[in-house]
């Protein structure tokens, strides 16, 4: 392949459409890159569904092509998928040092063993094939965050990772506008941005102003304050320790994701805990209520986290009492807004304060909004630009923002998961598409659950199921035990007895009908018995459940 | 009873705790008088239920003493039960003449006939028992809406309703201010008003407010704009006509109960229809695009709606083109806010530019924010508040907020729905309970819907059902057919040969077990079978179908 004809091929598997599961790989000829492995949780319809991952079909078929996973930051969408795909494909991993720390955990708890984890810090290249790749600092809602810029013999294609511009970071890790405005000045053939807030306008408050807050309400508390939070969001944590300390109280964390980040942080040297501030949730009775935070999993209103257990009176170590403060610290991600609104009136009504409204300040997003959105874009001026990492409405709007700063439409990809966008020196194109979708994890199955068992499941949710079993002799089709009828989900069975002797009534008929009609396949019996059920049930009841005949031959 | 005894009765039967099926009771002596009878939408994980409306057990119980039901206004949560309430209690309706008017289309509907509507009209006087009821005018999402004084022996009962303090409403039908004043000046001994927004600060914008957005939207755009509200919303409706009018647009309203609410609210001469602006939906194609626009169904992405048929290229008569602007002049219910996003990106994906966001001015809400109920609170000032309307939280909220401007702590009463608050002219306490709770529709069962059923449907939901059949010989319980295995929603039974091959061979031995311990009880072999079973499919899946054991004799 000439170089004049060469091509890069940028694919998105996830987080194109989605707020969740990115990943992009990135291919120059035999080389393939990844970008991020993430996952993502269930949509409410996919009942049962315990988690999302990407379609990796691509990457297996191309197994020996992947030369490398990079990691921009250690959430969940960007990390989880990692331990299925390392099942699949043996590839190194390059990563901040606390994204890998996270990582080690998640690999250690699931069993996988002897993966090849590189601590990269940024402004550190690492060679990788024909691709120099540099990774360079941004800020988001949890520490050592990273956006990373491949060299590539075609051009600079930038990947923002999650990214706001935070100019008042916590850790003082600002993002790195310089290393962003010498790529922008180089020349950024693609750019791949962060689109999650892309419809907000103006700018995202620094999380410094969160601790601000805190200040406030710490100074005014005068009985315990419980303050919750994403368990990930070290630097929201580290401002309440900070500001506990300043005020004397104690900090109790409470609930394992949180005891385990803050573990892991600390040890990696992410935050800064005065000696002693710590205490055990067993010691939190042996203070003074105005000498004690608990800081606690829970935010999103989670049924088993150790919020949810303390608003219902069901935690061993916390009860919450009249004069607490509750700070819920953190928005509620789209899909938990009841489960967070509930877990509030459940905290009022044990007599807690609560300070959850999005007005008190005590909440700031990770990401950034249009105004630093387009300071990106400014910086950068790509010559072909990719909003990443959100729903189609908000690649929509970064695409529009794009094009309000003068890029033309036409360099602009608002793609799908598994487009092949192939870029060359001077044009790009959508050419072609990959196996991509959602894989849905259910137990210990990974991708068994489709749409069949999905179906019958939203099905059964609605109006239950009754299940109709008789008996037959072989030789005759004679009925010799039932039919039976057993019910879930459909009726209050011990209030509906003449319902379901009706219903016998109706399988005899339908059976009656078969055999006077000489039928004798089961599945036409079936079908029968199915029709004429349904009809009855529904004139009955209104309602529709799944009608499964068992028939039983001896 | 002596005069210096009697005690006013106010039970709530809904709307406390919970945004919905709004009902509350007011009893002195024999005499009750019901204010509203709202009805619920399920939450989430009421699983296959369609409505939720209160438990009236105490009305039906003191049928003889109910003499009256008010009504506020005509929205689902304030009249949405009444049918279910009428065909237990015959008693007469009042309210103002736009509500009765969306009643009784319900009523017949539900083919209820019979039932003596009093239409009401604002400042009108009904003395109904020892009552002398007022009804005066508020603001609201709905027109013709109206708040209720109660003149009872004791003194002033003040329920509001549903209200805003709109400033310049639509209709010019400005908030009842001289009565307000009128009634907190002669006192009020109870006041109930709403506390939707009450963890709002600040005002709620007028509904003109809006008005002046559509000016500026239909004034630039070019193509065809389709606008979707709340069907009920007829001021918004209004506004869209009279805007449209403006800009030489003919306008299609679209969906059955936005077509039905323009219908009744016009004939009742609650709209100002220019002559010849309405079309038919079949008629849009005969204009150009800048000569329309559509108002449909379909605010919050129910599945079934309108927008969301076209959104997915379903409608018959519309579909979206580029150049279409679509405006979302509503938010999303609490619940509702991944499917209004769906449908967002389902729009955006046909080519529509869309208008949702909160920040662009194209919805406001119907209820009055913190700034305009402290200015009701300080208009009435009554001895006892009763924050009513609201989750529990929104209830604590305004509490606080009665608190901050003076009113005794002890004279608020934060309640539940079905306790009793007995008020007397110098004090008021909690003096007991009546039944209420929620009463589950499903198809045509009112009620027989219960936690068994729902377990059970959250059940098959998440992990779906196995179901064994085993046939046996009465006499020696020898099995002569089977075990034979169905699943449901549990596996893809294609793919899950061996499983359920083992699954058979985990029953066999459990009857084996049984059979050399001599057991026959059916429920002891059936939990054999349930737990070895369960364990088995947990150990192979990670997952917890419903394992249904059915044993047939012959």
């Amino acid at each position: 392949m000439s170089e004049t004809d060469s091509r890069i091929q940028i694919i998105s598997l996830g987080g194109l459409g989605e707020i969740g599961k990115n990943m992009t790989a990135i291919r120059y000829e035999d080389n393939i890159i990844v970008i991020d492995a993430g996952l993502m949780f269930p949509e409410e319809e996919l009942l049962g569904i315990d988690v999302v991952i990407p379609d990796i079909t691509y990457l297996v078929e191309n197994k020996e092509k992947v030369k490398a996973i990079l990691l921009t930051h250690g959430h969940e969408d960007h990390v989880g998928g990692l331990p299925y795909v390392l099942r699949e494909i043996d590839v190194p991993v390059y990563g901040s040092k606390l994204t890998l720390g996270i990582v080690e955990g998640k690999l250690k708890e699931q069993s996988i063993d002897g993966v090849r984890l590189n601590v990269v810090r940024p402004r550190e290249f690492r060679k990788i094939g024909p691709f120099d790749i540099e990774f360079f600092r941004v800020s988001h809602s949890i520490p050592d965050a990273m956006g990373i810029a491949i060299h590539t013999p075609l051009g600079i294609i930038l990947h923002t990772g999650d990214i706001k511009l935070d100019q008042t970071p916590v850790d003082g890790e600002v993002v790195d506008f310089r290393k962003l405005a010498e790529l922008g000045e180089k020349g950024v053939l693609v750019l791949l941005s962060d689109s999650t807030n892309a419809d907000k306008p103006g700018f995202t408050m620094s999380e410094k102003v969160v601790g601000n807050t805190f200040d406030d309400l710490f100074g005014r508390c005068e009985g315990r304050i419980i303050l919750t939070t994403f368990a990930s969001n070290v630097h929201r944590i580290q401002q309440v320790i900070s500001t506990a300390n300043k005020y004397g109280r104690k900090v109790a964390i409470v609930g394992r994701s949180m005891v385990n980040n803050v573990k892991i942080s600390n040890e990696l040297g992410y935050m800064n805990i005065p000696e002693g501030i710590l205490i055990e949730q067993e010691e939190i009775n042996h203070y003074a209520a105005n000498q004690i935070v608990v800081v606690t999993t829970g935010s999103q209103g989670e049924p088993m986290s150790a919020l949810t257990r303390m608003a219902t009176a069901d935690h061993r170590w916390v009860g919450i009492v009249p004069g607490d403060t509750v700070i819920i610290s953190a928005s509620p991600v789209p899909g938990n807004e009841k489960l967070v609104a509930k877990t509030v009136d459940l905290l009022f009504r044990q007599g807690a304060e609560v300070i959850y409204e999005k007005s008190m300040g005590v909440h700031v997003s990770g990401h950034a909004s249009q105004e630093e959105l387009k300071i990106l874009l400014n910086l950068i001026r790509p010559r072909y630009f990719i909003p990443v990492h959100g729903e189609y409405r908000h690649l929509m709007k970064h695409a529009k923002l794009a094009e309000s700063l003068g890029i033309p439409r036409a360099r602009i990809f608002v793609a799908d998961n598994g487009q092949i966008i192939e870029v060359g020196r001077k044009k790009a194109s959508i050419a072609g598409e990959v196996a991509s979708g959602k894989i849905l994890v259910d137990g210990l199955g990974v991708g068994d659950v489709g749409n069949i068992v999905l179906r019958d499941r939203k099905q059964l949710s609605q109006d239950g199921i009754m299940i109709v079993v008789v008996t037959i002799q072989k030789e005759n089709t004679e009925v010799v035990a039932g039919p039976d009828i057993v019910t879930r989900g459909f009726v209050y069975v011990r209030e509906s007895e003449q319902l379901i002797e009706d219903a016998k009534e109706r399988v005899r008929e339908a059976m009656d009908i078969c055999a006077r009609k000489r039928i004798t396949e089961w599945a036409v019996i079936k079908t029968q018995i199915r029709e004429r059920l349904g009809k009855h049930l529904f004139e009955k009841t209104g309602r529709r459940p799944m009608i499964l005949p068992i028939i039983m031959e001896i």
